[in-house]
């Protein structure tokens, strides 16, 4: 079989998430899977490089799937011609921007090794006419350098249990954080994480933790002590799905 | 009474433009002046820096309206409140993001004495998910240095008549074009008009021109005989609304 490289962008507001539901399609994962059903006249299914949460969005999600040889030929094996073929019947917030042959053992998710989200905030009491649906307005005015002193501390190696989103996780909560870069743009407050894996909901509680800080709600140098504790209830609150980010997945 | 000056920006997307119309307030100003009536109990007229069409966008609308001494008094007169108040009962769509008080013989439309529009093309077979209400796409690659050469002929000071959407327009139809320019930022080429003034349509019909240039179905060279027939049946298509933006407008 040839296996196939997708690189997919989205506008997730719409969507209940990347993962396939059974209740409802609603999901990116099962608005391809449902053309390419209609397509090859077989249930294909994509493996993305890990599931995105409903209304959260991706300019860089990657995604893998497998075609027999004789289906390969209906687009006279051209990754382009099946790229426009996809694009064709999805909706308008949502693309494929690149598909390529990967190697038979490519696996999106097993394969990744570091991902880079990027959660925009918009700090103004104006509303953002144009990005509304990409950023998170927070009209009080944040205390910028406190969230860099506060971002330092949370990089490297951490078992970062303290700011995971799903309560019950049997797996390893440790993940190694590369980077976290936040950078002003007029009242654009952008931070950009990278790092080689992140848990549920985690980037929306370490941005909700660093925005409580940059507001003075909390102390930059608490980092330490919340990493430690291993306890949801010491880290910062939730934020909200629409400003967050899938912009990268890095393979070997 | 005191003038204020207000800078506006709207995704018109949803709109039928910025004017008024009486069977629909489902335009800018007739949103900005229904809120206006509700705060202070009586009709204010608010002049706009020029009309956008439907389903044009803005991020440098001007205009003003005149508030009476004792009305100013509900927001201490402070130009931040007024907008605070107004902004608190707009769609999520439109947001007055300046205002400030101006002298009071100030009129936003008459006194404009440059305006600047921008048009945005997506030049990808590959749909644009983020910036869809906000671009045009062409799929089919253009020539932008063709295009670069006819801008070129189109400025300085000419009668604009073939390229006004408006057939039995009676006022001059003479502008001064004092620059366009023609950017390239990955897929996006954006098309920068300056200007003393804009006829109705000029700038969606101007860029379907250089367009049509842009994609060889006609030449650079043919803009002088365009300009001197003075037809509007002579110049190229008029684009979709929804890849222009009225950028700023200047005054004295």
């Amino acid at each position: 079989m040839i296996n196939y490289k997708l690189k997919i962008q989205y506008d997730g507001t719409r969507y209940k998430g990347w993962q396939r539901q059974k209740s409802t399609d609603q999901t990116i994962q099962g608005k391809i899977e449902s053309i390419l059903h209609k397509q090859f006249g077989r249930q294909i299914e994509i493996d993305g490089s890990g599931r995105t949460d409903a209304g959260v969005h991706a300019c860089g999600q990657v995604a893998n799937f497998r075609l027999h040889q004789e289906e390969v030929a209906q687009f006279g094996a051209d990754p382009d011609r099946l790229m426009d073929l996809i694009n064709e019947y999805l909706p308008e917030d949502i693309a494929v921007v690149e598909v390529r042959m990967a190697s038979e053992r490519f696996h999106s998710r097993l394969n990744a090794v570091e991902k880079t989200y990027v959660y925009r905030l918009w700090n103004s009491t104006t509303p953002n006419v144009f990005d509304r649906k990409y950023v998170c307005q927070i009209p009080q005015p944040l205390d910028v350098q406190a969230m860099r002193t506060a971002a330092e501390l949370l990089l490297g190696t951490h078992d970062f249990a303290a700011f995971c989103g799903n309560a019950k996780m049997k797996k390893s909560t440790v993940r190694s954080v590369y980077e976290i870069r936040i950078e002003e743009f007029g009242s654009e407050v952008r931070i950009t994480y990278r790092g080689n894996g992140f848990l549920q909901n985690m980037v929306r509680i370490l941005t909700g933790t660093l925005v409580e800080i940059g507001l003075g709600q909390r102390q930059a140098n608490s980092i330490p002590e919340i990493l430690t504790s291993k306890e949801r209830c010491n880290a910062g609150g939730m934020m909200p799905a629409c400003g967050l980010m899938l912009v990268e997945v890095k393979y070997d």
